[in-house]
């Protein structure tokens, strides 16, 4: 299997993980770069995580023209990816969820952070990016062109993680496991921080240097791949593993 | 297969996925215009949803009374849907839930609003009934009656959902697909709308103009369909799609 | 099938529907009084309740001594069921559970109430049992003895629910089924008004004569059934229904 | 069966339940004490907990090395448990756990404390260890040394449970079936609690007397077994249970 084929395959894989684990539901997507020409990307054509197959995946230019004829629907908000992988050579995939417990963050004053080890590769910064800042109050929220997905990209700046107002949120990986583990961790961290804020005392997050001992850890090395097999195998998809 | 057996089929696809995605559970029901005849509709004998197949659906006059010889036991608050279908010509489908993140709003001073793009096509109001104002402090709480379902219907005026004081919903559609995605998101606007307030800072809503974007999308559009295809295959009932 | 084998299949019926509503789970009984002889009822033997079978139902007389034979260990906290029966002949079936939403109002000053409609006929009063109170302060809080178990049944008085400090709930039918749809509602209840205490306005609960009026329901009307038929076959005995 | 293979194949069904149960996930561990030889432990290779079977259990000495070749991938936090079994001759069995519910009372200055009766055998007293105490905050909090998880140690001192700050925590055992109890109603203890306080009233918690009374039943008696039975079967491993 050629690393293009591995590419789509896993990007299948992810698809599956994300949705069994409730990160992503009927809407929201992910990608990831092409492995040989960093000017292109993988994403799905318009269909749910869930039930995603290798032929749904759609190659596509970072303007979010798909490359070659494709006549299926496109997801409407196809520009967020392109515009992540134009501005951020770091990154080699990109997921946009609504997950649900990650919303409240998104239309509260009170800031999002790290608070759980496993969440702590998130990094210590979350930008809150409105779309009616630029675009309005007209807008129907979605990112609909190239330019808003470029706004959208200034606002994560160098960050992993950016929350959108009364939407949703996108995360960044430096592989598409990398992206996959911090994105199941997310609304978990979350919850708990919800959790403990209602607890009313005081809270400790994570210290600024143990959020960098978390990101200087290896994402590809065994214990970070541990939770992608696992998860694999629960949301029934186990047979696409190896290679 | 003709439109009246499409309407028949997909009613069975709808309840199936309501009682999925927990929308509904033992109890609660959901309704469809008759295609070819705005004075009638249809709708399930007494039955739990999630069990719901092709020959429990009966048709049903706006009064609550079935067309032809029905000896089956009949939902005791089938009223409901008669009762908006007349007041609403614009609305082709009805549900009657009791979703429980939605329940406290019902009871509570605290007004429910959208808060989330994809039940911002809930409208901007929300009014709540409460049977008591005009048919005092001893009922069951049940909408037994046309006259008590005329009556939610009123306070329903041209909104698109209406809470009932300690008991549940309606939710309505221009066509079932449309009620069925909004019925799916309303419950989660209320787990952050109230997970957002409990956080304690301030929180943004939808503007005014995000609100009627959403609402001028149009439903059966390949994006707001997504869901349908994706839910009907989780519930099980994906061979009841197509055609 | 006569009156026994019924209520002995009906009952591992309840336990498979109350474990499947997650309202048992490994711990928790539930019991049904003797069609023929008000002085016994069955109870199963020492099992968690979802995998309860027709093999592993006892008759016990109300002391709790099981008539003829028994080797197999028995629960502990049986003594629950044959003080209630004693004490309120218009009672048929009994249950104790642990189930999580419930808990947090055994411990708490703020007292339980119905707010919702299906769980109206709850009733008005909900007393809280504390063993400490006739027993002291170093039992391990389980109903060990008669005497214990009648201390309770006197807290439950007339009413159709107790709860039990920092242990679970009593709750009881006149039918099993009227137990059963009971016990699915209290949990419910319970989520939906802390819920709505939470969102900090004011709250509406049920009024008196609403509450009366859920009690005057017949509980094998067949709105009232509608739920045994479909948890039964969500918990995957819908094979032992009917006759 | 010899009493080895016997405790492999009850860490096996440890694994399954605790997965099944939602206290472990793609992370987290479990370990027994060596049946024999009370200076070695057995704990898998690095693997998630709901996929590992009898070829994944390693014997391991109480600094972290295996007994004979192994070149699987090890958990980076196995020093944890051999740290527990040098301190505490009383335990047999080890859990390292980041059960979610449990994670706001690391990184909350309000206690976590039992207060409903099947948790009350965690104890009056549950420790927080916080690892930035002793070896600075530049970690990236995981055990990853033999100095590390004895300092963890030393904070469990004589109790059942501890807490470690933005992580998790580690609970102990008598027996593995008592571990396995206890770590299921943990979470559930934290729910009620959060839950109870969120309430706004007065919380009743469980006297010292009754926590003793607790901690005095045979772990091994029926009705404490009664559990790994039925959650072993929830688990689809119920043909390990036995001899």
């Amino acid at each position: 299997m050629d690393a293009i084929d591995r590419a789509r395959r896993d990007l299948v894989v992810a698809n599956r993980i994300l949705a069994h684990q409730r990160v992503l539901d009927a809407y929201g997507h992910v990608s990831i770069r092409h492995p040989h020409d960093p000017t292109r990307h993988f994403l799905a054509r318009s269909l749910s995580p869930g039930i995603i197959a290798t032929d749904d995946i759609v190659e596509f230019t970072h303007d979010g023209v798909p490359v070659g004829r494709e006549a299926r629907p496109l997801y409407l908000e196809r520009f967020i990816h392109g515009a992540v992988y134009e501005a951020r050579p770091d990154i080699n995939a990109v997921l946009h969820a609504h997950a649900e417990d990650v919303l409240p963050f998104t239309i509260s004053s009170v800031p999002f952070r790290p608070v759980i080890q496993n969440a702590g590769d998130m990094g210590a910064s979350i930008p809150v990016w409105d779309i009616a800042d630029n675009f309005g109050t007209d807008t129907d929220l979605l990112v609909r062109t190239v330019a808003q997905g470029r706004d959208l990209a200034r606002t994560l700046s160098q960050n992993r993680l950016a929350l959108m107002r009364s939407h949703g949120f996108i995360s960044t990986g430096r592989t598409l496991n990398d992206l996959v583990r911090l994105s199941v961790f997310v609304p978990r961290n979350a919850r708990v921080l919800m959790a403990a804020m209602r607890l009313g005392g005081e809270i400790k997050g994570l210290h600024p240097g143990e959020i960098a001992a978390r990101l200087a850890i290896d994402p590809e090395s065994p214990a970070m791949r541990r939770g992608w097999e696992f998860w694999a195998t629960e949301a029934g998809c186990g047979d696409l593993l190896g290679g």
